[in-house]
């Protein structure tokens, strides 16, 4: 390609943005940073924390220290306790997330993204959704312990619902509230089924099965506990605007 | 047992209660109709048509043909189609029940029972609840259509919840409505999950689980369409106003 | 709605009626205590312990100490040992509940729960459903170790089915009691499957398939462990009793 | 309401925004047509075609006569020449939905969905996603037959993606699509499983399990076979994007 | 091993019956008919019909002519049809059993094998077995329809139990007939779970589970709807005690 | 009854009889002895430990005091540990068994018991196998570590198979040993599952499908991990003889 | 990059290089016929039936005429009734087969391919598997009927195994002879499972199942009845050789 | 045979040959050192870790102290700290792998086995795979997380893929790594599912599901987590190709 680009068959210009494209960084042996993942999305650099070694996660970090935010999920209190002693970090303990940076005063990106939990014991994953959500530049808005047992609950804070130009529904046990909010809403609706509950729930199984059964329209469901993916994709979703904005400029349609 | 009705030990009242609590009648060699079941809940016999041929059928039906009421469920209009040719039957096609007699137009216990279904495909199975109910001597009061992608289609019609001593709830898909009934009523809930959907409801799974998963109280569960079981612990919920009745009278407890 | 009453069109009444519907409370940010359940209900404010800190427990304990009785359920032990530092409780260690009144010495009303249990196994998720239904302020006559294996047993207790006015049966393995019971019974039946159990009992997903598929009629399922939910159950159906009771006399039917 | 607005307590408008919220109509006994959901979405009504009858089809059809366009989906051919001889629809076999009005020549809103699947037999399902975005408004791009077995097929048409505002890939058997798409893509995704495969796929719980725990972030799950709702998810993504260029003008967050 | 009976190492006897012990013989290129098993067991050869084309039943019936008995199993009345154009068959349709012999006037082997089923719809299974044990040349006692949701059905006939010295217990939906007879019985036991019943039954998965988690001894459990294997382990099972009368007397142990 | 008695309507034998059959003794409130299991089979009282506390352990084994020989199942050797500081125990550490006796030096039945073992891992559930029928008075055949991978090491000990007139077959992983032994054998086989193995074993799911879908006949499978279930059930078939026997002599057949 | 050949910086033969790689043809608009699958492994193309309807399956041969050999799988009798009126083909009834060719008389690469079925309602599947092979140039050796329960029918037909340099073990029911084979075979197998089976086969997951856990070691499952894909990957294990000669010359490691 | 030899029906090489087929060696009572498949494979020998005490490991390794090289799998730390209390041990800590001697420094065998990871969690199973490999003489490449949700990072070791002979693709989450894999080679992949994930991914069935469904033709799985059976597998591929280059050479076919 570099030849080409001597030849004068490629712009430098062009060359950089493939060059971009296909950029990784081998950190050892075992991990390739993907430096085109972040250039295309704009995000935080993630680094999933599970099923990694301390030392695994804090090469990943320092193999990264060029990004302006990295951060880490699922890392429990004793692996962050180690990870400080190597890294300079900030710690959110019920979201299990650290992050290089603080979490932004204003938001980067206009909108915002309403998180609903059906029960208190859901908040861990909710919580992992806000704060990738807030580190990720945009504005969260939380409503907590709204299942659809008490109804009411839920129906005497539509506003939030009306507010927010996309919701996370949190929930676990059956997994209800995911249709009752997609129903009330008027925007799109990620369902986050949670491990939360027993017996018959199998882990997670009963509401995950009930949100992707939903018979109000508008959803899109993610895995079990899996808050922070919720939160990319509410953030692609409120990405879309800009892209519109400028498509629209451009083309009339 | 008779011989200590002989030797009076026995009192031949005492002997006859008995009696009527072990009787049952050999149907030639394969089935065993169960007078004792009748005696004891008071309500029709009931012979479950799935897995039976016509002939077993016909020949249950007429072994039973002292019993005011002889009902069948699971029989498809060409089954009922075989039937009348040897028997006269009242024919109930959304719930293929087939039955002695008519409804009764008058019931025979106080209170009334609701039946709630999310959507219309769910009638199959509502209506072999209601007129199991029916044909057992309960008012039955039906309310189709309010899932839950439409809340307010059950909020508006929270009088018929009101005014239940017990409610039926029939959903399919994800199963949601049980939850939101359960936590708006006052009542004993009882949850049919049907078939009704496609895809990761697996056959009814997925409604199945949700209910039993359910973070309000006061429900109980039955198997995947199983709305004449429904109908059954309805009644049975219903009858033990009777029996507190006297229990109150007799004993101050 | 208050200018409504200020207007005349709702009368001070009616409104509370309806402002009770709607209560609920929030403790800080992390749960919302539902006054309408309690009021429409009667029973105690139950607390869901599983998946939930001890300060969250103890903050909504707080958050609850205007009313006469709040329990919690699915305290362990060493739970429990925090809590007691900050709170006032009774605690029943077999059925790991615990709550702010001991149980009432007298029935608050009539008729009684029969509970059944296949084996000594399940002892744990039998008295979740036993001090709840006291605690709520029902007679609970309880019957251990009558698992169909020794079927004879159970027909040596029959007195104990016949006395009650609903039964719950709590049993792991394959759970056949259920229907056992139902069989023998002529009142409401609420089968508890039970994680008592190894290899293809799957957690307790044998006995739950046990009790669905129940030829026995008359049967309700709740959740796999769900002694608490049983109870609750119980509960309502005995409520219902009461007002059916009334209605006869008021209404004709 | 109405007395409220008569005693000048409710505005009209805002009695009508009230009106319009909780409005819905029955067909006969068995429906309940939901005016608010149209109001709300601005999209067609829709009538889920399975496990209804067609005379239930052809009632709610008329029912609703009223709206610009009416659709239903899941209506095999044989199911479309009976409702044909009492509707005037427009029938799109491929997809199988039938529609009161054909489709619009020109899009209603910015922006573009594009619509990938893995293989030919996806066809039926992106199809019936394809039709659903089209009478809604939307413009469609279709990218059919790219499987990951061959992954050039896809890189080739790179272009389809980046042109794309949200991106719905249909795949069955393994449904590692979803994940390759994500991967490649800036925009939200919505992955379709497709009971397309045998054996091991478990009518679909393969590609379900595939695209649910994908490592590629950004993307949302619906039901399987379920292009009917990836559409609706779809069209709710441009829709909020088009609200979010709104915002940005009124308000500087 | 023929040169070593030339050579005198191997007598003729031992020659024979290690030929035994290897022969099959090759039907056409697609089936091995196994002449060792019908040695070793005295039982007749089996054909299993299932995923068998007509004419692959009737080549190896004809490949297996010189044998006193030989029965398939699964041979629907049609398949059947086809058989008896080049077969002498007899054919017993409730157990889709045909066989070259009648069933024996007189039982070849002392002892008895009780057959039980739950409900009538089980008697398919149960007459596969019962038809099987009678060609194997075992007296059988049917008892059909004693389910347990009327225990004092079984009870009753308790002798039944009593006079077998196997029990083969036949029963679907929840199969909890199985761990009543097994407490009720001195006898070993074998379960068959049917695929009778509906919904959650999944198939037979429900009593399945149900039978093996049985908290009774001394039950064995074979394949769902497998009467004939049921029958040939009963088989077994008296041909041993058999064998250890002669043990006794030849070995005092 | 006894008035009977004493009317002379009952000699005393049979009563004794008839007491027998009903006799339990309860231990406390937890629990229900059941005398009539001993007398009925001859073998020891058995407790299964899973699930209980080692208090509730004790007690059982005090209120059996008088039987001959009480064994427990399933007792760690923490477990044992406390038991041993209130009773006389032995404990087989491998079996996870103790017990009030030793192992009977000369076996009580005729016969024997062949334990067959698929590879090291199983010993566990093999040993408390052996233990069992060892204690119920068998004689037991080791032959451990003959997996199907190198089937030569179990053909060159296929005289175990032939002098054992009932075997146990213990395997884990894919279960294939069941099936190779059914088909080597002329003996009824008992076939235990073990959740010996990882990954797509899913606990013993895999061995026990294996066993259950076997196409060798003569086998019956129990629990996973049941090693106990298959020697009551190989101890059910042994006495068979005996029976068998007594009938042969008294009943021409 | 034919400007980049043109400048003289990409020699022609690297071009067609590059282009081979990313060749395809779209048919219509619901398909691609990837070329360069077939230039990278010499075998013929293959078209899945499966799900397609006879007019995509006619186009797509039509698209690929260029080819020396082009099959298609998953044929049923029928929809080739429907094909060869378009095409000219063969056809492989047992294997469901049809093929632009002949089988190559001789074949097109060393080695053999052994092919081993458990029973015969297995063929199908092994056909497909024996056809696509023969298909692809491969010599293959079929051994039918050789499960398990006769095990000497296997062993007397070691020679087969011996000869073979990969062999395919095709099995349903349990599934057992895989690991059979593997343990006796010192050559890579491929095993496959199939549905052939009922009840507890759970449409051929017990047999995957069993080959997955398999403790003999050398062995790759495919999917269920996945007789073209163990064909397929039988080739490349034979292929091998061809590549590592070259290997061998060229480079001494 | 001996006696045969003796008289010279057998030469002393082809009885040696038949010797060593059978051979295998009692480790006590609870292992047995099959000798056989040792000489078959060429391979060292394995002894599975896992369900074992550390005191038979020891003994097993003790017993065959006579072979160049034996191998443990699945040897966690602690209980590696023990062995080598006993034994001269070799321990490879990611693989949990320990053996009698060091890896080879020169392949034994020509050809290379390249081995792909997903993601850095991957690893330990990867190594287990790769070790075994190299144990066995082969010559092994490693290419560490480069899943598909940055395909490029695939995509830019394509050279990795085409110099292998055989690949092995190791991946957890949604596994979609061995499709795309098996699309750009032209050789026999093996792909492993691994338990990396959470949520939806059941412990690795996700990936196993994906993988068993592939549409990419030459791909066969190994269980979850099951390197090593992939490191075999992979083996003996190689070694076939050795064999196919002396067949050609020899047979012309």
């Amino acid at each position: 390609m570099l030849r080409n680009v001597a030849a004068g068959d490629l712009s430098p210009d062009a060359a950089l943005e493939k060059l971009k494209y296909f950029a990784y960084e081998p950190v050892e042996d075992f991990a390739r940073v993907d430096h085109h993942r972040a250039l295309r999305t704009g995000f935080p650099e993630v680094i999933w924390g599970l099923d990694k070694t301390p030392e695994q996660i804090i090469k990943i970090f320092q193999a990264m220290s060029a990004y302006p935010c990295v951060m880490a999920t699922r890392i429990a209190p004793e692996v962050y306790a180690q990870l400080q002693q190597h890294l300079e970090l900030h710690y959110y303990e019920q979201a299990q997330i650290c992050a290089t940076t603080t979490l932004p005063s204003v938001p980067r990106y206009p909108g915002q993204i309403g998180i609903i939990t059906a029960g208190t014991a859901d908040l861990p994953v909710a919580e992992e959704a806000a704060v990738t959500a807030n580190l990720c530049g945009f504005k969260v808005q939380r409503l907590w312990d709204v299942g659809v047992a008490g109804i009411h609950r839920l129906l005497n804070n539509r506003d939030i619902i009306a507010q927010s130009q996309v919701l996370i529904v949190v929930a676990g046990m059956e997994g209800a509230l995911g249709s009752v909010v997609t129903g009330l809403a008027d925007v799109p609706v990620i369902a986050v089924p949670t491990s939360v509950g027993y017996g018959a729930s199998f882990n997670g199984l009963a509401p995950l099965l009930t949100m992707l059964n939903s018979c109000a329209t508008g959803m899109g469901v993610v895995n079990i506990d899996n808050g922070f993916g919720a939160a990319m994709l509410a953030g692609q979703i409120l990405r879309t605007g800009e892209k519109l904005k400028d498509l629209q400029l451009s083309e009339p349609n």
